[in-house]
């Protein structure tokens, strides 16, 4: 295999389509938005493209005992409420730096082969603590486009997130813009501990407004549900330690006194 | 030094051979079960290949005093019990994941130059704890194979190995399977704490039904039997701790009644 | 993207200049240092570079929402007091080693397009305790240039720094030797534990005389003071904690009473 | 500057010479080795070759304020008690697995220029404790130049070293044989804990007597002695600390009583 091999699945009649980047990373956001993307919009969905690189860890997923080799893959969506859609999504990201930027560049190039003009990318930006309201933080690569975000929805904040944007979904903006694309990045905000659907949801709902779209949201509250009673339980959990640790005498103490 | 370099150490003539390969890996189940084999068919076997590469660790390991540089070696097996075989081992993994694509793409070179069209990787598969029957998982790269492999007794699991598996093995399914082989990975359960001849062994009676083999596996229990007795010394020494914990007041004991 | 660009923001008049470089190190005293620069010439500097690298991290920056591309930047300064300078900052530097020397490589392009013949790479040197008097210590490519830096306030030391110098700084000192560049470097002492204007003044105090400079401190002056303040109230801290342990027994003591 | 670079400093004629190589590693036993050779032949020297690579750490070193670029040394030494040398020494290795190979093939490039075919790679071997006797372990790439060191005082032992030779001594064996050089190991047994001049000696003591040399040890033997006030120091600490928890009762001991 070449360093990085983009296998022709199907081809797939697209008109002015936006491409919308969903990869691993903080509460695993980008990646449950981009997939329940494709998963109500399945029926209008082609698998067009897969991508293979060295750069990916070297490894077979299995499902069923069928090995498939790690690769990232973009579907095709015609679109009934709004803009076509290239759904880019994955298990894994480039394991070094170099890499991002390879498969970024090779993501690009299949946008342009589509004449997309427009990204989006999809992510969480990590809290440090439970969130209650779900904002949404953009960034841009084009000033002008921060207004119309900002009616849909997305908070843009002076100096937000500190740390920059890293991996494909920041590159996506950075070798975007060098590229002429128009190019935004969709950040859900996310505790940063946990898997988090909600803050899919909140990222998908300003996607909705965005490019048109019309989304049924059952299954994702279901795993929000589902979230929600495993952080129910890792917070009784504490407080019942909190309250034994202030009732009994802890070693500390009884080596004092001894 | 080139980046990938391949010696023809001999030629040999072997008729539609399948490749077996047995790396290092989890519980050495693969290097275990490649070496038996070569062991047992010893005069049927040429070494007929060596692979360089630098992607391996740069070390010379030594015998008896005489330095030999790090490679992988496939040997040819005229079988005279079923197909003909190309055995592929060796002391080291690649050190980087584009080097394990790199490794993986050249081994398949060589089976195609030899015509090879089926392919066996040889593994153990982590179960964390001691096995007293070893079951051996498959993952296939075309649906149709599954069939036969359960006949022979491989067990086909809806959700395992979880994590894929990584590495060659599981490379020549994903690029073999990009280029036109029939591939199967055999992974003998294993405890992953420990060298397990048994489930090489288990491998091993898997492989002698599927690609027709007779071999004898003296040498093979012999190692089991020393590390069963390995494995006894450790849980005698593990209880008496228990006991002795149980009969005598630990440290924190008498702090608490100090 | 190729593995380096080089963007080409606009042209300058620049007469001879000198290379000034400072990027992130030791107490940030190269960054700190270059920034001043500019910040002071502002309106004799043009940035007429960005070079961008697969070596630096793939990142974005977000300032206002507007992401930018992880770079490194290059003004032209007509100097009206000494003679013209490159200024060369950034906010990252090269991620492998092997990135270091292709990064180094291409200033050294950049430099050598310009006519440049002279090289002065700012740093800190760590001392591991907290300054008094900010001595500023040089290393030169060519002996001849040590008598007029020591005449500048520069002490050449017989073994310090003792590691050598890592990274950009030091390899346009190594590779700018080798391409006839003659080129120095000011490290200014600092603790190493914090991030140090005094130390960025002081090497910015011997350049004023090096390349014919008169700079105003007064921001970079106000930024020492914040930091006094912060180490200012360690100090107060680390005593309260000093006097606390001279007065109460610890736990080791009250156990041995015990 | 290119991967990698090789500057031609002088020419100088050597009759038949033999590489002896001593880079940084276990108990700077090469590097000390190496190093004390040219010390003692010092006018019999010509440095004739400079090696810089990517590969090495991005730095430079300072002495006296100059600046020298990272790079691995080859000196012609004409002498007169035995067969002509190439002394290969430096400070660095290089810091990858890929790094190593490379190197190791560009200085067989120059022993290969200069019509060497034998080869001296020397070292230490760890053993984890304080040495008495030196011991020099051999590892040799061609069985029949095993006599003869073993008659020049070398040990070969069955499975030592058991990690086999990493990095470019194992190397200069392994790729060495591969294209016709005659090379040899020389490894000197050494606690792996400090600097061991004794175990350079040791190893020089071989050399002597098998490429012919006449060597003083005085400036090693120095060495040696100062290294062994250090033990001598570390040793009495030691002492002291273990008579003194003899004595006096522990922590440990006083909670029991408690």
């Amino acid at each position: 295999m070449d360093e990085l091999e983009v296998d022709v699945v199907a081809e797939a009649e697209v008109d002015d389509p936006v491409l919308v980047e969903g990869l691993p990373g903080v509460g695993h956001v980008g990646t449950l938005a981009a997939e329940h993307l494709l998963e109500e919009l399945d029926e209008e969905s082609t698998l067009i493209r897969r991508v293979y690189s060295r750069e990916f860890p070297p490894q077979v997923t299995i499902e069923d005992g069928i090995a498939e080799l790690t690769c990232a893959s973009i579907h095709a969506v015609s679109n009934p409420d709004g803009r076509d859609l290239l759904v880019l999504t994955g298990d894994h990201q480039a394991q070094t730096n170099a890499g991002h930027y390879g498969l970024t560049s090779a993501f690009l190039d299949i946008a342009a082969e589509f004449e997309t003009t427009d990204i989006y990318s999809l992510g969480g930006v990590p809290t440090g603590e439970l969130i209650e309201e779900y904002a949404v933080i953009g960034a841009v690569t084009d000033e002008a486009r921060r207004d119309s975000l900002e009616e849909a929805g997305v908070e843009f904040r002076e100096d937000e997130p500190a740390g920059g944007i890293v991996g494909v979904s920041g590159l996506l903006l950075g070798l975007g813009a060098r590229r002429g694309f128009d190019a935004a990045c969709l950040m859900g905000e996310t505790s940063g501990y946990l898997v988090d659907p909600k803050s899919a949801r909140a990222v998908l709902e300003v996607l909705e407004e965005a490019v048109g779209l019309d989304l049924a949201y059952d299954s994702l509250d279901e795993r929000a549900d589902e979230m929600e009673d495993v952080i129910g339980k890792i917070q009784e959990m504490e407080q019942q330690q909190q309250q034994q640790s202030m009732e009994l005498p802890t070693d500390d103490d009884l080596r004092y006194i001894g």
